[in-house]
């Protein structure tokens, strides 16, 4: 535990802004994690934090707050990483590889542990709410690019709705991940890149022919 | 308050298994929904349902256990209401309407607050997860009727899974409004209809086509 006490003590340069060095931040925030992995979120206690970090409690307090600016931060540095999209060479294996990692990562109890914790906190707290949307809304926009690919080789067509397009090789394993507490697999994973596959190919979610249809039969007050 | 005591000592034939009248049950459901909606769970408290569904706090332990009891047993009542699914006389429609209820209904906070308290306490009661489980695979099994309507249609191929198509309605909703905590409107529900229609009406969501497809470019192995 001691060998973090040293970053405590910041080398010249290693701050970021709020005064937190690096290698301090990271040992917290590996320490958030295994706590939500163990405990969840609100069970998770600074005082378990301070044990597993090596950072004096009172350094907790004043740098983080409290619990919630720990998981918010754990959050935003999550996002820090150097993930990326498959880039399989289609359109459909890029989905597809995109949706197995998800069902993959949380088939995996040692990895679905922490998403599954910061995916609660942000029921309880403002905070945790704003760091999951904004590591989301990262994550998602790191994944456009597979959508964009498709469009340059003409599997797509121009002005498909990238955002969505990811959302929605996602959202039907979160549901059953998060709301209908339903099994996930790869053979949900496959179907849903299907689904996205086949509904971006046929335009469904170009932004421009959704707009001119999105009045349906009735008038163009019902939407 | 005391208009429901004399709940507690039901008319022949009025008792439910475990001994709980009807008018008992709802009265508590009741508060629990108002507590959920003006607290969140855990912060509803057993003390709370009984000021406000005016029965005893003993009571409420000895039948329902606890708050865990109470909140699966709000859920066990909230799935048996009389909701059907849209019947517009085409899938397009019934999509459309059944993506748009989603939104609208998470558009108000009255309505919203509740099922988002249930949403919250699956990740933190394990019977609350049991029972959100049975709420929403009866729910998502009322709206299947949709999907088999369009089959008999011609709108939809045989062997369409239907299950997966309803879900997959809700599924962008669900992933912002609890997940990515991304604002939900009638123009994303549109869109999530209309992705599905896609995919349904070419035959991805057809299961014996999934497959002989799943293997992709791949070995296999790969799945």
């Amino acid at each position: 535990m001691t060998e973090i006490e040293g970053a405590q003590t910041p080398a010249p340069g290693s701050r970021r802004p709020g005064g937190r060095t690096a290698r301090t931040r990271a040992a917290v925030r590996d320490a958030v994690l295994t706590g939500l992995a163990e405990h969840g979120y609100p069970a998770l206690t600074v005082e378990y934090v301070a044990e597993h970090s090596g950072v004096h409690k009172t350094t907790l307090y004043r740098r983080w707050g409290g619990l919630e600016g720990l998981v918010a931060d754990a959050l935003d540095l999550a996002g820090e990483d150097a993930w990326a999209p498959p880039d399989t060479g289609s359109l459909d294996g890029d989905l597809r590889a995109l949706a197995r990692e998800v069902a993959d990562s949380f088939a995996d109890p040692a990895t679905a542990a922490a998403p599954t914790a910061f995916v609660a906190a942000a029921f309880q707290s403002e905070r945790a709410a704003d760091a999951l949307r904004a590591f989301y809304a990262e994550r998602f926009g790191r994944c456009e690019v597979v959508v964009d690919r498709a469009v340059s080789r003409g599997e797509a067509p121009a002005g498909t709705d990238a955002g969505a397009v990811v959302r929605s090789v996602s959202a039907p394993l979160f549901l059953r991940l998060f709301v209908t507490r339903e099994p996930v697999d790869r053979a949900l994973a496959d179907q849903a890149a299907r689904a996205a596959l086949t509904a971006v190919t046929a335009g469904a979610f170009v932004t421009d022919s959704l707009a001119a249809d999105s009045s349906g039969g009735g008038s163009p007050a019902a939407g």
